[in-house]
C-alpha cells in the first residue's frame, strides 16, 4: 500500500530545519505496513502546495501532509486545502473545545488568532490534536457516515489526504494515536513485525561477513537491515505475512540463530540503550556505580545520568583530565604515571580501584585514552584506549584501538566501557 | 535564481536515514545566493527517477541530484541519467586516475566494480570527487568547450543538472569546492552575506519582543532569522546587494544596533560554541578550569572536553550525584546539606569552592538542580537549578527555573553555567 509525504514549510527549504519529520513518518508507516514512495518538500506558497497535492494524489492512494497549520499569516496550508477540495471553512466545536482545554492547562490567554484555528474545511473529518491547537484534517473522496459531501470536485482523485501539524511532538502523537490506527483499520495492510537486535564492539563489515551465510538462508518474508551508529550496529529484522503469530514465530526463530552466531556482541533488543540496560542490572543487584574518566571527559557519566531515576544507583564520577587529579583525587600512584604513562593498563586499573574506594561504589568504569586529534605518539597513536571495570570480585581491563575522530572516539570508548560493565553484571 | 533538489535513495524513504544532505545543501545554496523551491526524495527506481528529473527541469533552471552513484546493483542513478539525456557511457581517464589515487591512499585492492565507476555519460562534464570513487556529473544543454554534443534530445529543457554522490562528506566537499563556485561563476547571483549572532539565556518570544522595533526598521536588503536550539537562540542576519563591501557595512551597522539592545545575552558570533569561547578566554588568561556537577551529570565536562586541546586548561570534574560525594570529595558541609538541601545556593557555592581547592583550579563551574521528571517538591519543583562560578576573586551564584524536560534541562543548565563563566572571564 503506497503513500507519499508532502512536507510544507519555508524553514525546510533554507536549511534552517532538518526534515526529521519525514524520516520518522516513513519509519512509522513502514512499520505499519505502508510504503513511502516519494517525499516532496514545498514552501508555504499557494501554487506550490496545490501543485504538489494534485500530483501526489494521481500517483498514490494515501497522501500525508505536514506543516503550515499555525495561527500566523505565513501558514496557508488550510487555505490551500480549501481551494483544492472546493471547501468552505466552518466552525468546529470539537476543535474549539480542544483549544480551550489546551489554553486552560497552560494558563495562557486565548487570542482571536487561536480561536480561528477551530475553523476547518466543511468536507473533512477533524483528527484530534492532543498537544496543540491545530486540528488534523482527513479528506476522503467518499460520503462520510454523517452525510458530509464528497471532496472530489475540482480534483477528482480518490486518494485520501491527511493534513497534520509540522510541530514534531504534535505530529508524532497525532500519527501514532489517530492516523496510523485509522489507516490500518481501513486498509488492513497485513501483519508486519519488526525486531531490532542491538550490537556493540563490531563494525558493520565484520558483522556482515559473519552473518552473510545466515542472511542468505532467511525466509522470503523476512528482511534484514544494518543500521550503524558510532560504536553500535542495530540489526533490524522485518517479517511480513497474513498471520501475525506465524510471523512472530518465524522472526523469533531467526533471532535465536542470530544470537548463536554473535552472542558476545548482542547487548539488547528494540532500541534499548546500554545506559538503560546497565542501570536496570545495577538496580536488580541493589548495587551502585561510579565512573573515573580521562579521555571520555564525563561523557559516560552524562549517558548514565541521562536516564531518569539514575540517582538510585549512580553515585558520581571523577573526570581526571589532569594527572594531578588522577593522583590526588583518585589515588593513582605517581610511579605508575611516570613509568607507564596516563594511557596504560596499570593507571586505568588504579583509577578504577581508587574511585571504587573513594567514591564508595560497588562497580566502577574507568577509561584512559588518546581521543585526538593531537596527543598521539608512535607507541601510543591517537585512538589508543584502556578501559577498566572494577567489581566487588576484582578489576578487569581491556585494550582497544579506536580511530582518529575525536567525537566518535569518545562515543565508542564510552559504549565499549558500558558494554564491558554489562558483561560483568550478567 | 531558483533550484530544486532531488535526493535519490531507498534508505530515505524507509526512515533509516534522515535527509540531512538536503538541509545542508539548501543552507549552502541560500548562502551562495540561490534559493531552493522544492526538495523531492525518490527511491532507487528507474521510472521514479526519470519522472522527477523531467518535472524539476520544467520548473527551475538548476537541478541538483544526490545519491545512487555507488558501485552496487542498487545504485542506478547513472543508468537513469544516461536514458534521460540519451547518452552513452564512456571511459573517463580523469575519473579513473582519481579512483586509482584513492585506492592507493587507502591501501585497498581495486575491484572491477570500482573500475566501472570511471564510466560516465558522454555528454556530461565530470566533477571531481576528492573523497570517493564516484565522479560528479554536470549536464548542460549547450555544446561544451571540447565539442561534446548537447544533452537535450529526449527532454528538451535548458536546465542544468548536476548529479553528486549521497555520501555526506563526499557530497559536501564536491558542493563546496566545485559545484557552488561553478554555479556562482555562471550565474553571478550577486553579493550575499550572512552573520550569526549567538545568544543565551533568553527565549525566542522574549527576544522577539525586545527586537521587534529594531527589526521593523531593518533595510530592505537585510533579513533576520531566529534559529532556536535548547538554551541558545541564533540570530542570523542576511544581507544581499550588488556591492559586497556595501552589504558588509550595512550588516555590521545593524549588528552594532543589535549588540546595544541585548548586550548581556550575546556570547559569540558565527556558530562559535560557548565551550570554545570559554576555552579560548581561559587559555588567554593562562587559567585552569574544573567543574563540580550534580544535575548536569558530567555534561558540562563533556562539552568542555569535546573541544580539541581542552586538556591545556581543563583539569577535570567531580560529578557529585550523591550527597556522600558532595561531602567527601568536594567538602560540602553536612550541616549545609541538612539545612538547605542539595539544591540550594549554599551547597552549590560550597561545591564550587571545594572543587576549586581540591582540584586546584582557578575557575570552577558548579551546578545543582532537579532535572526531572521525578524529584520535584512543592518548594523546589522540577527545573529548580542553582549555578555557582568560583573565580580567583570569589564565588558568584545564580538561580534559574528551567522546564520539565530532563534532557533539555541538562543542556540549558550547562549552557547557562558556561555563559556565566564567560561573563566572569571577560
Amino acid at each position: 500500500m503506497k503513500t507519499e509525504l508532502i512536507n510544507i514549510g519555508n524553514e525546510l527549504l533554507i536549511g534552517q530545519v532538518v526534515n526529521t519529520n519525514a524520516a520518522w513518518m516513513a519509519e512509522q508507516l513502514n512499520m505499519a505496513g505502508f510504503s513511502v514512495v516519494r517525499i516532496t518538500v514545498v514552501p508555504d506558497h499557494h501554487d506550490d502546495i496545490l501543485q504538489a497535492l494534485g500530483e501526489a494524489g494521481k500517483r498514490v492512494p494515501i497522501v500525508l501532509i505536514t506543516g503550515g497549520l499555525g495561527p500566523t499569516k505565513d501558514d496557508i496550508t488550510k487555505k490551500a486545502l480549501c481551494e483544492f477540495f472546493d471547501a468552505k471553512l466552518v466552525f468546529s466545536d470539537e476543535a474549539y473545545q480542544n483549544i480551550i482545554r489546551l489554553f486552560g492547562s497552560r494558563g495562557y490567554p486565548m487570542t482571536e488568532s487561536n480561536r480561528q484555528q477551530a475553523y476547518i474545511p466543511d468536507n473533512c473529518i477533524p483528527v484530534p490534536n492532543d498537544h496543540g491547537t491545530a486540528p488534523g484534517m482527513w479528506f476522503e473522496g467518499q460520503r462520510t457516515a454523517d452525510g458530509r459531501r464528497q471532496h472530489a470536485i475540482r480534483y477528482p482523485q480518490s486518494a485520501i489526504y491527511i493534513s497534520m501539524p509540522g510541530v514534531p511532538f504534535e505530529l508524532k502523537a497525532m500519527m501514532s494515536d489517530h492516523v496510523i490506527p485509522r489507516l490500518k483499520e481501513k486498509f488492513h495492510p497485513g501483519a508486519i513485525l519488526h525486531r531490532t537486535v542491538m550490537t556493540q564492539g563490531i563494525g558493520e563489515s565484520f558483522l556482515s561477513d559473519i552473518l552473510e551465510p545466515w542472511e542468505t538462508t532467511l525466509p522470503e518474508n523476512i528482511t534484514l537491515a544494518y543500521l550503524p551508529q558510532p560504536g553500535i550496529v542495530r540489526l533490524r529484522l522485518t517479517g511480513t505475512g497474513d498471520d501475525e503469530n506465524r510471523v512472530a514465530e518465524t522472526v523469533d526463530a531467526e533471532i535465536r540463530k542470530l544470537e548463536a552466531l554473535i552472542p558476545e556482541h548482542i547487548f539488547g533488543y528494540d532500541d534499548e540503550t546500554l545506559e538503560e540496560i546497565t542501570g536496570r542490572l545495577l538496580e536488580a543487584k541493589n548495587a551502585t556505580l561510579a565512573t573515573a574518566e580521562s579521555c571520555t571527559g564525563g561523557y559516560i557519566a552524562h549517558l548514565i545520568t541521562s536516564v531518569p531515576g539514575s540517582s538510585r544507583y549512580f553515585k558520581g564520577s571523577v573526570v581526571a583530565y589532569s594527572n594531578e587529579i588522577k593522583e590526588h583525587t583518585l589515588g593513582v600512584l605517581p610511579e605508575s604515571l611516570a613509568r607507564y604513562g596516563a594511557v596504560s593498563e596499570t593507571v586505568v586499573a588504579e583509577m578504577a580501584i581508587g574511585a571504587q574506594s573513594r567514591l564508595n561504589a560497588d562497580y566502577v568504569i574507568a577509561v584512559s585514552g588518546i581521543a585526538g586529534p593531537d596527543g598521539g605518539t608512535k607507541e601510543k597513536p591517537v585512538g589508543t584506549t584502556w578501559i577498566a571495570v572494577a567489581t566487588p570480585e576484582g578489576v578487569f581491563t581491556q585494550y582497544t584501538q579506536l580511530g582518529d575522530h575525536r567525537e566518535r572516539n569518545i562515543r565508542r570508548a564510552a559504549l565499549q566501557a558500558l558494554n564491558m560493565l554489562r558483561k560483568e553484571l550478567v
